[in-house]
């Protein structure tokens, strides 16, 4: 490729815009775009894409790992023909703009929503993995009929790899030879504290190839395009390793500041906006200018470049429908993100007199009837394969073909003991699109690990799932530090996250059943380590409304609401509350996802926690969220201890025979009072 | 150092009784032990250490990272001459046994709690930098007085290995050229779920060379105890970096399934065990069997030298006491962990006229006072100094000296962008002893990279402090990604944990006394992004209850109960329902603390949330949680949004104004009804 003055001309309008987008917000991070401007520029001269057709399933994808540097990002986005208006980048970082102060997935052209350090990049593994599952699984070389061949490139700055989700997802993509996968590291040795030499000096490039990458250099990214080219070509001619290319930049190039930490994250002042609009040939008190040269020659030279190879790869689409009809059907489904129609039949229904089990072994069973019927569903885990029960049987591994232990089309991942990675992985495979639904299991306890993930699934409307067994003190042996007390309250409380903790089998398939319709809502779902029975009155579709009534007796005297593998303990609290000389009705609610009953109208929670009725919850965790629901709560506000499950939850009190007691003496104190509807509130939640 | 038969006897017990514990159990990790046993014995020579004064601060450290090995640990604690008996080992992994599944750091011998991946590794770089800091701010080496010149050595496995916050501690360990730090890598290529080629084949070694560190190997770590005990040496004798020596085990050594994964996590069948003993010359039907000439050796050669090297300490401790009064009496005070009297005198006090500020920068203030009147407070930021206001003004960064930015006396650690390890050395720093007080800054949004060990922290009781600012929608500009909205409510439901969240200047005072005095619990400390003025009532006492009246009036209608900035908007709103011509009394309760207040008697918790007054929360977050307290809850329960900060307060009703309207319509609704305090349950939390 070979570079010209409009080229330069360009890298100007570029660090301009970004410029004057951080000057007008008076807020932001101009750093980052001013030394990365000519790599930026220079990718996006090689990238396929197609401004008109943000969705194409073949467009190169980029995501910026630092996602601070993102008024480089609606710059680029601008000049390329996305919809953003110059009106759009004046409004940079203002309250409901289309150019927030960290790029988010639901704009066009932003593929990951970035920002907290270190997701990008591993999001970015996640979309390399999609592809590279794509195009082995539909591909058909022999008939030279390549529907999936694109890359996904990435920036990302030292911040990003001094994060610890980073060093597991990069050394995963080693692992698995992703050559799909480009990343750019923007060494420019400054964070917000100052030098990188601070907390940061390890030979960045060594530790890559350790794990497997190709590494590659540019002395100078400030000005050396060439170089900036050859080294991207270099990486994708290498088909077999991800590459890192480190290229040397200054940060806050062209500002009286550059090269110092004050120009990362703070606006350019008055007097060095003028200075630096003038070292590069741009009227000094004009803001916002883009050359018409520049425009023309993105149309010229970018946009319209990639609307001929999107409408080409329409052809080879078409001429692969006619000939491989059977898989082209599949193909366009996914594309339309539609599940086929009926495909829950597969689905099993669980009956009382089946056996106990398990929620993680029913798990196990459910997963494996989806994963057969559905291609787009590809899963995984953090280790711990079988503890999580979550490889279904006959599955393939995801692995590089020249491994011998799997190929690309191989739709069960090991991620390795890397929760947090994981997390990032499947939200990239998520936002790859082709409707792909990755699962990851774990321990409940260490979602933790990976909640900076986990989070970023809610905000961005991926709809993963995480399996979480072991999901509570019935894990027994290994103690409080894989006891989860606190993790049910803290993922109830993220916004658009479902938190399914069935009771059996018919529970857990409501929870895949809602976990894999869902389009916009990711799903935590946590599964007993120990055995449940199946239970009498449990039903999917009544758990999908979120609570339900799973024991009932007429005119309650008191309700006790509960989930997963405690609803047992209390249906068995009930019968015995039934037995006594002086008998208590208790109704029994089987609550299994927070989420799905906040959705349900008024009138339907009311049906459940109807006014006058005592409402007791049970749970074996944290008590505090339950206030919302119950007006007692029994539960477990202390970390747990290491001893048989069964012992561990008499120690805790967590029997039938305690817990009627405990309704029993919180009935005595409730007589006389007016009760009301813990859930009956002015304002909903 | 020569080995001899007995140490090949003292080996083999080793290894069986960590048979016979998890035979006993019939659960636990067999696998790391067998294969580990032979680096434990020889490091167990090397090591300096008195099992009859577990506290002594010049003791070399051990921690089990890979703590799933932990019969191992308590099979050398057992022959070592620590306070663990045979039946302590047939208790193994019982309820309330003192050798539970993962070791726990209150019991003798045990540094720091391990067992979730990567966080024993994390700890001990705290430790090591515990050691530096107290080594170089207190020997004398021009007098050849040396009270402090103890290791750090740590066991790991591949699973430690893969895990992010392992990552980033080693990468700051290399360039903090922590050569007091000692690291064996169980190099057995098993996890539970097969083969480590299978998601880790990447080059460890070549990986920690380029963060910095020395790296050795041991070819045979099954039988070579000369290897092992020679590149233990080597390591020793590099003061200028930490060490990994790689030693290839075999998982399992010995057992019919040695080098296979099922030996990694499951007990070996009973054939298997008598077939072991019999192979290492013991009697295959006896169970938990010590020589009595290892008992020998263990005392002649490790527990004696031991507690004679420990009183050739104390001697020269005296020496220094008497040459060094006025360090000798910080040192005495430190090892009692006791504050000096009056230590307190130095925090200020702020008056409603004082002016307007963000509580980090307040924080600031305190802090600085903290850290010149305490040498035990060492404190840093995973970045963002500037913006966390962490580094207390003329303070020296912790650096290696030969950096030229700062010397082991130093009391700042750069820790880079690496939260989840800041957390992690904290707790290793905090368990170091000598009274050492850690404190980390981040984005209280980006506690929650770092939340696997902040739970540790809690279960383990160490009192480190995490500054969190920028703790609401307040921050801004930077968006729903940096903007927490559920974090509040995790922190609050995790045991063991205060989490402050200052309204003003006082009751940042409060928060830093609570934590700089407390002895077992951690605490977040939640500041503002924004300026908030000096509260008329706010009192540092009267916070230290959790929860105060802060704006009084008599017989109230309503009162508003709410947390750091939203205090004063409900201030601003109870003034503004007062001066309406239908006048609303309301009282406004500031809760800081809810972990505080929690444990307040009933009689003051009521007298805070009566019975017949409806209460409405107001806080900048979800909302779940206050229903423990009130009846009512203004929030957010829904992700946030990039914008100035003032109008994204607006834009969720966060405003004197819309707070008055939403407690009028509420108070409208409450008529008639019966109110009973919210707080006053028959169940405790």
């Amino acid at each position: 490729m070979k570079f010209e003055d409009i080229d330069k001309l360009a890298i100007s309008t570029l660090r301009l815009l970004s410029v004057d987008q951080v000057a007008s917000a008076q807020s932001g991070h101009p750093g980052a775009p001013l030394g990365l401007a000519p790599t930026a520029h220079v990718l996006w001269r090689h990238m396929k894409f197609n401004p008109k057709n943000v969705g194409w399933i073949n467009k190169d994808r980029f995501v910026l790992s630092n996602g601070h540097a993102c008024a480089l990002l609606y710059s680029l986005l601008h000049l390329s023909g996305y919809d953003y208006s110059i009106d759009d980048l004046k409004q940079f970082r203002h309250l409901n703009s289309r150019t927030p102060g960290h790029p988010e997935a639901e704009l066009p052209g932003i593929e990951t929503t970035t920002g907290p350090l270190g997701q990008g990049i591993a999001n970015s593994v996640g979309l390399a993995i999609a592809q590279a599952n794509f195009a082995a699984t539909y591909n058909k070389p022999n008939d030279n009929m390549i529907i999936s061949d694109s890359y996904t490139y990435v920036f990302l700055g030292d911040g990003c790899l001094q994060e610890g989700v980073a060093s597991e997802a990069c050394s995963l993509a080693g692992h698995l030879k992703l050559g799909n996968l480009i990343v750019f590291y923007d060494d420019n040795k400054i964070t917000i504290d100052g030098k990188t030499q601070l907390s940061f000096d390890e030979d960045v490039l060594k530790r890559f190839e350790a794990y497997g990458w190709e590494t590659l250099t540019v002395e100078n990214g400030d000005e050396d395009l060439n170089a900036i080219s050859d080294a991207l070509e270099r990486a994708q001619n290498n088909k077999d390793q991800p590459s890192i290319i480190k290229v040397t930049t200054t940060i806050g190039f062209g500002s009286l500041n550059q090269g110092k930490e004050v120009v990362h994250g703070s606006p350019l002042k008055e007097d060095d906006v003028k200075q630096i609009k003038k070292k590069f040939g741009f009227d000094p008190n004009k803001s916002f200018v883009v050359p018409q040269e520049v425009y023309d020659f993105y149309k010229n030279n970018i946009i319209n470049p990639g609307i001929e190879v999107n409408k080409k790869w329409d052809q080879i689409l078409e001429t692969y429908l006619a000939k491989y009809p059977k898989e082209g059907e599949e193909i366009k489904r996914r594309l339309n993100e539609a599940l086929p129609s009926n495909w829950d039949h597969c689905l099993p229904t669980f009956k009382p007199e089946d056996s106990s089990m398990a929620t993680r072994k029913l798990s196990e069973i459910v997963l494996t009837k989806i994963v057969h019927e559905l291609p787009e569903v590809i899963g995984g885990s953090a280790d711990l394969t079988l503890s999580n029960l979550t490889k279904a049987k006959d599955s393939v591994d995801f692995q590089p073909p020249q491994s011998g232990i799997g190929d690309y089309s191989g739709r069960y991942i090991r991620y390795g003991i890397r929760e947090h990675a994981m997390g990032a992985i499947m939200n990239g495979i998520s936002a790859y699109g082709a409707n792909f639904k990755p699962y990851g299991g774990t321990f409940l306890n260490f979602v933790s690990y990976g909640v900076g993930a986990l989070r970023l699934a809610a905000i961005s409307n991926e709809p993963v799932i995480w399996v979480a067994t072991h999901d509570s003190i019935g894990l027994g042996e290994d103690g409080p530090t894989h006891q989860p007390i606190e993790t049910l309250t803290h993922l109830r409380a993220i916004p658009n996250l479902h938190v399914w903790r069935p009771a059996d089998g018919n529970e857990t398939v409501a929870a895949y059943k809602c976990a894999i319709e869902s389009k916009h809502t990711p799903s935590v779902i946590a599964l007993s380590r120990q055995n449940l029975p199946q239970l009498e009155g449990s039903c999917h579709k009544k758990s999908l409304y979120g609570a339900y009534i799973i024991y009932d007796v007429e005119n309650p005297d008191v309700i006790i609401t509960s989930t997963g593998s405690e609803v047992y303990l209390c249906i068995e609290a009930a019968k015995l509350l039934k037995k006594r000389s002086n008998p208590i009705k208790a109704r029994v609610i089987s609550q299994p996802d927070f989420h799905s009953f906040n959705k349900q109208t008024k009138e339907y929670q009311l049906s459940i926690y109807p006014d006058s009725v005592p409402v007791v919850s049970v749970e074996a965790g944290a008590t505090y969220i339950w206030s919302r629901y119950a007006h007692e709560s029994i539960g477990i506000n202390r970390f747990g201890c290491s001893g048989k499950g069964l012992d561990v939850y008499k120690y805790f009190s967590l029997v039938p025979e305690e817990i009627a007691k405990k309704v029993d003496i919180i009935l005595k104190s409730y007589e006389g009072k007016v009760v009301y509807s813990p859930i009956n509130k002015v304002l909903p939640l």
